[in-house]
């Protein structure tokens, strides 16, 4: 096995690989990561350091497996040119980083061509995943499943003794899957983030409260890593003893993966709306001194102190998150539907689910409850037509249409809750207000409509103006 | 004048330059658009057909001034490249068509390297402006804009005598601002159709009811195209005296122009919120059966008779219309001004409000107050930061809210209008709640963040599981 690449996220996985009795050659551009890693946590273990791709290419047997931990974009690209003349044909080379997943299509394409097997594995779970178990997301060349299948998923989160890592498609689907995971992991955040300013701002709860919220919160339909961890970072006191979340600047960067998703959503016209608000929240967040401005010349009235029933109203902010959260993975799941569809990729649902269930960001009890609806129908048409989601939902409701309009009522900004429920009372409306557009286009540019009264594909025009 | 394109846009336009004394030939690949023109409406006119690039080539003085008329994408590469050889150093080509304002950005550079000034125009107004006075917006090679100005401002729009035509900057910026044109032109449609949908469906407003509401509402601050010819829908009534507006069907396409501005606010960090839920908004349309579905699954619970102040909550939603207008409007300055520093364009805002005024589908008197904003103060950093725009908002913002929580009750979708309230208390908040989602980020990613009472710049990690 051969790995090319040891930042953080490659040193681990080598380590990982390594605990599962893989022997490997490493290789880094910079020699000196390289050393450090050798005379660090690779002491002592059957892991050998390379200097060049020749020499890397020289240590493995074939067909040679090859794994890149490296930046996504060009870097990519010229290891691949770099590899190639020393490569024969049968060899494999896996891309473990975050690529785009057009580019994923592109290099499996030309490497197939080439002889060579490429794999774009989507890897989630930060370092700590890397190091003992991540969510893998494999898709690309089909005939490398055979020979890397055992190799990824031995070092992949166990769930169940089910591997987190499972063949997702042809081409770019391993990375388009990841993408969208990363999206939706954007709108979980958010929907924390939401949950947190109502329950500080609105409910006036302190960070010891919260805490004891987001841990009950855990032990419930809610549970999960980011429920788990927002409990410790409520714990987490700054050196002043004072709650350090506090003390952290609310900007937050918004380029990458959940930008992507969300504009591959636009592309395919798949009505992907949380986790569009969630991208459009951290971009709003970066521009503080704007909204330090505007804060001056809109001031907030003193928000009075809740005298509401404080148990019902996290009763149902909890029923917000569970349902909002319901909506934005049967977004995500709609535009993989669609994603497969357009470039062919066969989706397998259900394995998606499974292969989220550990090591990943976004892994939740949940997670086993989509596994399941796929499990019983793997064609389901939406995840919210799906008898336990519909329970979930139809039982969520109230609290959830209360919780916005409570956080409407004190500005409590809540873009991610409000923008799930505007979708779902719209997905549950056999007739929009998308009537009046259709008219109003076909009085302006005599675009033309459908009726309800004539069979679907027949267009009409009218002359609006003369009654 | 040479036009090449004569479909029904193509056709307006050359009938609109010939009234203003301008000689044309024109040019169509399909022989019969040609002739069913010249023997039709160009009948009679100082209008030369031609059945060939050459030809018509032939017919112009140098500098040649050739517009395309023609579908956006290949096709203008194409004629471009049929056109190259027979023009002479100087000559201009136009673009009136809907292209990518990138394309335009390719197409400036490349024709300037050969000696031809290319401009890339945006059109608005559909059929009725091409003939009679669009708005347009040039931009492109600037050298053209001394010979093509007097001729683009001649068929324009006029509004107190000022042309709705001015140069709007370099490249690909006149496409640019047209394609927020449009994105602005599906936010302020859907805004329309959920204050339809509350009036209908929530308030039991009938059609007459409905186009008094409308009328009334263009006399005063809403006062624009939109809103005039929403009144003529309510009162179209169908071949059996029924409101028309009820047949037609409630599916309205997403493609283009508006995905496209929604896109490129993604790429560029900017929370173009509103636009971007109007996109996603046709998209939900667009599923009528899988809506139908749902419907059945989560039905709606009878809507019980509104017995609320019908003239109190009307006053109301009209406020929540001006004030999400506002937002929308806002958020697509934000985007062009974004823009105009990333390409170099140096925009006009002014120019563009005035451009706005008249011709086009979005045409209004609030544009008025938008160009004397950017008048007062060129370089003014937000719409929402412009005296006119604070009181608009300050007198609206409790019947907006009011609207939004009316409509959140009744089930009834309001995605833009909620969408802009969330934008407005966020941007209007010196705190956010991205300190949560950086808090996070830190914890599984180690992605480090910045703290309130440091400088910006330096940046923290904090090891979080260790309390």
């Amino acid at each position: 096995m051969g790995l090319i690449g040891l930042g953080v996220m490659g040193q681990n996985l080598a380590l990982n690989f390594n605990d599962h009795n893989f022997t490997l050659a490493v290789y880094n551009r910079e020699k000196e990561y390289t050393d450090d890693f050798m005379s660090g946590a690779a002491k002592d273990r059957s892991i050998t350091a390379c200097y060049s791709h020749k020499e890397l290419v020289a240590q493995l047997e074939t067909p040679r497996k090859i794994m890149l931990m490296i930046t996504a974009g060009d870097p990519v690209d010229s290891t691949i040119d770099a590899l190639l003349p020393l490569l024969d044909e049968g060899d494999i080379i896996i891309d473990g980083g975050n690529s785009h997943f057009p580019d994923t299509i592109r290099r499996t394409q030309s490497l197939k061509e080439k002889g060579i097997l490429f794999v774009g594995s989507g890897i989630s779970g930060g370092e700590e995943g890397a190091r003992f178990g991540p969510a893998i997301m494999p898709g690309g060349n089909p005939a490398a499943w055979p020979t890397v299948k055992n190799i990824l998923q031995s070092i992949a989160a166990k769930v169940d003794g089910e591997p987190c890592c499972q063949w997702i498609g042809d081409g770019g689907a391993g990375h388009y899957v990841k993408m969208v995971h990363n999206g939706i992991e954007y709108g979980d955040m958010q929907l924390i983030a939401e949950a947190y300013q109502l329950m500080h701002e609105g409910l006036g709860l302190d960070h010891a409260q919260m805490q004891q919220v987001f841990e009950t919160w855990n032990e419930g339909v809610l549970s999960s890593y980011l429920i788990e961890i927002t409990a410790d970072i409520m714990a987490k006191a700054d050196s002043d003893g004072e709650p350090l979340l506090e003390k952290i600047l609310d900007t937050a960067g918004q380029k990458g993966t959940g930008t992507w998703t969300a504009v591959s959503a636009l592309e395919q016209g798949v009505p992907l709306t949380l986790i569009g608000e969630a991208v459009f929240a951290r971009c709003l967040s970066s521009i503080k001194e704007s909204r330090i401005t505007a804060s001056k010349i809109y001031p907030q009235a003193e928000r009075p102190k809740f005298t509401g029933d404080i148990e019902a109203t996290l009763d149902a902010l909890r029923d917000a998150l569970y349902a909002s959260k319901i909506i934005s993975y049967a977004q995500g799941f709609m535009l993989m539907q669609q994603a497969s569809d357009k470039y062919g990729w066969n989706l397998n649902y259900g394995n998606i689910a499974l292969t989220w269930r550990g090591g990943c960001i976004i892994r939740s009890r949940f997670l086993d409850n989509i596994k399941e609806a796929y499990k019983k129908k793997p064609q389901l048409e939406n995840l919210l037509l799906d008898d336990f989601f519909v329970d979930a939902i139809q039982s969520s409701l109230e609290g959830w249409r209360k919780t916005v309009q409570t956080a409407i009522a004190m500005a409590i900004p809540v873009p991610a809750f409000s923008s799930a429920l505007s979708f779902f009372d719209g997905y549950r409306s056999e007739k929009t207000s998308a009537n009046m557009l259709q008219a109003q286009r076909d009085y302006f540019g005599a675009h033309t409509y459908e009726r309800v009264d004539q069979p679907r594909g027949e267009f009409f025009h009218t002359d609006w103006v003369k009654s």
